[in-house]
Order: structure tokens, then sequence, then C-alpha cells
């Protein structure tokens, strides 16, 4: 993967979110936010999918007395930005030298082919070792059906994975990077 | 709006989908099923959301005791066709003479708007006297525009809408008005 060198040098900015006591998902929603308000993307978080078991009424309004949390065979954004569909999920892990493929559900993994295969936009945003990249769709499918491995290296998120950027103001800057994976301008292959 | 012939001698068949029991929200949730095993489109159905008050811990699983039903600010139903980007709503009266326009949050419309002017394909299929129809979200929009009025009449909807059809094994057929108003074949001016 070639990468523009404007990209390249923002690998060195050693921006530490963890100190700043950013939740991943509190910064995208936040990114979204900015998004919407400066009109530049209509993207969403969909909500967690329930299993309703009993509801009753107060008040002439429904209230669920009995539910579980369901999980989603999609992934949890998804939205349209330059005319183009657009999807994504965002994933914490732990580990500091590798990212357990495990962490995705088949389904979702199904899911992201899925996408691929009709066109659309889709990654992740993978929250490691205190920073946050952008892992491009085909590039996670290549990866998983490339060899046996049941966990991405770091180096590999390091290489081939686009670093993201805080602002105060504008949350996680993920779309600049979309921008280039999509081929909405030609800076890069 | 002119149609081809092939649509207009549509109107003319008189499917009574109430006689059959039919649910318009079920019959969308086959068509989607239907389109996701052909491997036609991926268009879900966004989960419910819910405002949750109160969890608790069964055998390590949470548990909501309690959570009320919130509104959806976008529309239900999304996804991705042939590379763009899908969102429609259903949306149901029991009015005969006209579609009452409360019948869509002004969140909603805010939304259908912001689709459009993002280069999306926007609907509604309305369920009214029997019937199921497509309304294209820029001819929704224009109606609303043009006139004061609070409910949309039955014979704009005949007129400007797609009367869709209801097939046993496959729901109901809205990617093939899709594919009209989202200019994917010259069948249409």
């Amino acid at each position: 993967m070639n990468y523009p060198n404007k990209i390249k040098k923002e690998y060195h900015r050693n921006i530490n979110y963890a100190n700043r006591g950013m939740d991943l998902e509190n910064i995208i929603n936040e990114a979204n936010l900015y998004y919407l308000e400066k009109d530049i993307a209509l993207i969403y978080k969909k909500p967690t999918p329930i299993g309703v078991v009993k509801v009753s009424y107060e008040n002439n309004k429904q209230v669920i007395n009995k539910a579980y949390f369901a999980t989603q065979s999609t992934l949890d954004y998804n939205g349209l930005y330059k005319g183009k569909y657009i999807e994504f999920d965002a994933k914490n892990t732990e580990s500091k030298t590798s990212f357990p493929l495990n962490n995705i559900h088949p389904h979702q993994i199904k899911h992201i082919r899925n996408v691929i295969r009709h066109g659309g936009i889709v990654f992740l945003i993978i929250g490691m070792n205190n920073m946050f990249y952008l892992l491009n769709g085909p590039d996670l499918i290549n990866f998983i059906d490339s060899n046996q491995r049941k966990s991405i290296p770091y180096e590999f998120i390091q290489k081939n994975a686009y670093l993201l950027e805080y602002n105060y103001n504008k949350g996680i800057n993920y779309l600049t990077y979309v921008d280039l994976i999509g081929g909405f301008n030609n800076e890069r292959k």
C-alpha cells in the first residue's frame, strides 16, 4: 500500500488518546455530529438491537419491563457521504501486539464481504495501543483470506491502516481517509 | 410524471392486500430477505431505538428492566443497492382520501431533504386503501414545498407514486421502482 507523503507524516504525531480519557464510541459520535452539522455527511449509529420480552403500559405509554441486548448482524454505523454508501464498526482491543479477529462476529465478516461486493465503502475503526486506526474492508478481507491467523499483528495494522487524528471540536477525522479509500480524489494510487 | 406503458398497466391489477392479512412491515422484511438471499441488495430495518432506564444482571448477562421506545430521527430502513445508498420508511394510513403529513416526523422530513442533497435514494412506502405505493422523496418534498396542505390527496399519490406488487415468495417488489427513480436504466425519462 502506498501512502502519499502527507499521510505518512501523520504517523509521527504520537497522540495518546487514552490520556485524554476518550472513548472510541464518543469520539465517533462527536465526529458524526460535526459532519452532520457542517453538512458533510449523514452518518448515524444504528440503535442497539434488543429482544423485548415483556411490555406494560404506564399512562398510555409503552414501558419495556424485560428485554435483552441482541447482537447486530451488520456494522454499527452507516450512512451517506458524497453519494456513496458508507458502513463501519468501532472495535477496541486491550492487546498491544495483535487485534483478535474474534472481535468481529462471523456474520459481520460476511456482511463486510457483501458490502464490498455491492459497491459500498466499508471499514473498521480500531482502537489499539491508545491510537485509532482505519482499516479498509478489502484489506481486512485480504488478511483473513490469505492466512489462518486468528489475530491481526499490530505491525500489519500500522502498515496497512490509516492512523486517525483527534480534534477537540471535530472528533476523529475518519472521512479524510474515506476520501482516499473511496477514490474521491487522486491522492492515492 | 410520465410512466412507461408497462408500469401504467400495473395500475389495473387490483390486488387487495388487506384480504390476505398482510402487514406492511412484514412484507418489506420478506422482500429484504429475498433481496439478501438472491444477493440483489443489502437492506435492513434499523432496530427500534430505546432509552434504557434500568439494567440488572442475570447469570452474567445484562437484562433490561426498564426502558422506553424512542423515536427514530432517520427512516426505518436503509442499505445498499447497485452501489447506491437507499433509505426509506413504511407508513400506513387508515384514511381513504388523503395521507396525513403528520405521519412523518419533522426531523424525518429534514432527514429526507438531507439524503436527497447528499445524493442518496430516499422514498416512502405508503400503505393506503389496501394498496402499497412507493412515493419518491423528491416528489414528497416538492409537494410539501409547493403548498400548505396538511395531507397528500389520494389522487396525488395515485398519479405520482408507483403502485407496488406483492409476490408470495418475493415480498413486495419495491426495488423494481428504485431502478426507475434511481436512474439505473432508461425505462423512464
